[in-house]
């Protein structure tokens, strides 16, 4: 049976603009292949409604399940809770549940739970809340859309409450094997290796070392034995060494 | 006049997989923010055919430039030049001027070209070649597709070459103010200050410090003197300090 999909959708400005470099996504890479779920596209957009909308609405319908991160705060900037809201054509506004998770972490910090930090409890109908064990203000789980905050310390809290909830495959195995040789010259054995090993995905990964240039490539799937045994075809073959 | 718009494909099981982290998109995002064109989305797709297909289809139509980091060397898993000929209808084949390009580069190294190394000079017909000072296997554009390495050195300066050749717009210019105090008591007068100055992106970006939370404020636009206004108003009503 093949392996769950997920999709990601980063929402920001500060990515696209360069003032940030994204640290979610690979995180939630990593973490994906650890339980088996794959994770097939990756898709960048600004802090903009109709963009948020398109993005969640085709990822939603393509993959089994879909990861949001970025937006979620108490700025005008953070609009991803109305945006999925409109993408599922729920209705949203303040909720109890949520607000009385920000009164009692306010009430316990001595902060006035204001206008702006309550549009942090907006959450559309029907969604269920995550957990936010930094912070307080909840993410959401809309359907198949996980809904999470950008800073990455609230991101991989949010991942891991949520993923032992979802149903995983065979977990994603893999192993390198170092060539010294230029990818040119290994290209054909290893095109022959692909074809007699049609379940491991098999990339190869061009560096320049100190003596001339070399490739890592890098043996994938669910099934240890075929990966070891394509691995030791390698090293046989090409000379190549366990990265 | 607005400016123009890019969106950028970068394609790699690599990446999703969490093995490597890019690079590049980051790379791409300064370099255009410098010469006017808003980067808009970013797609990241696995090396599959169908995906990268859709994925250029989608972005060529909607963005005025696409760049595409990935897939372009002799290895199996190289597939983009043929998806991209695909998306665009097009012929492709080994075309003489790659082809002698390559046999120039090899001849000089004492390197054979072989059928792998032949595979990079499979080129669309109908695109021009983009430079590769790097290693000489070419990148190419299609229309308004650049089709570039993901190695990140070639990749850069496969940017460098194409980038004066496109018509940039008013360089997106920022400035940020750092603000001591919690994004949620800053939202109210921030969205005040987003309505004052329409013509700016106001993004908040909030940080844990020693001295509790704060937010950086960057105001982004491409009128310096309004940037400097907004500041001015932001450091004398919140106390902030230019960062």
């Amino acid at each position: 049976m093949p392996n769950p999909t997920a999709a990601m959708l980063v929402i920001g400005d500060e990515i696209l603009s360069g003032r940030t470099r994204d640290a979610n996504m690979h995180h939630l890479a990593v973490e994906l292949a650890g339980v088996g779920i794959d994770l097939k596209e990756v898709r960048i957009v600004s802090d903009d409604h109709d963009a948020i909308v398109a993005a969640v609405n085709a990822l939603r319908a393509a993959r089994d399940t879909v990861f949001t991160s970025g937006g979620i705060g108490p700025t005008h900037d953070d609009i991803t809770a109305d945006a999925i809201a409109a993408a599922f054509g729920a209705h949203i506004d303040v909720r109890d549940d949520a607000r009385a998770i920000l009164q009692a972490h306010y009430d316990r910090n001595g902060t006035e739970l204001n206008e702006a930090r309550l549009r942090m409890a907006r959450i559309p109908d029907g969604a269920d809340l995550i957990d936010n064990p930094v912070s307080a203000a909840p993410g959401f789980t809309m359907e198949n859309v996980h809904v999470m905050a950008g800073v990455p310390a609230i991101f991989a809290a949010m991942v891991a409450t949520i993923l032992p909830t979802l149903t995983g495959g065979a977990p994603l195995q893999s192993r390198a094997v170092r060539i010294e040789m230029p990818e040119g010259d290994i290209a054909g054995p290893l095109n022959a290796l692909a074809k007699r090993f049609p379940d491991l995905t098999i990339g190869s990964y061009p560096f320049q070392g100190q003596g001339g240039s070399g490739s890592n490539i890098v043996l994938r799937g669910h099934d240890a034995s075929l990966i070891d045994a394509a691995a030791s075809e390698l090293i046989a073959e090409l000379g190549g060494i366990p990265a």
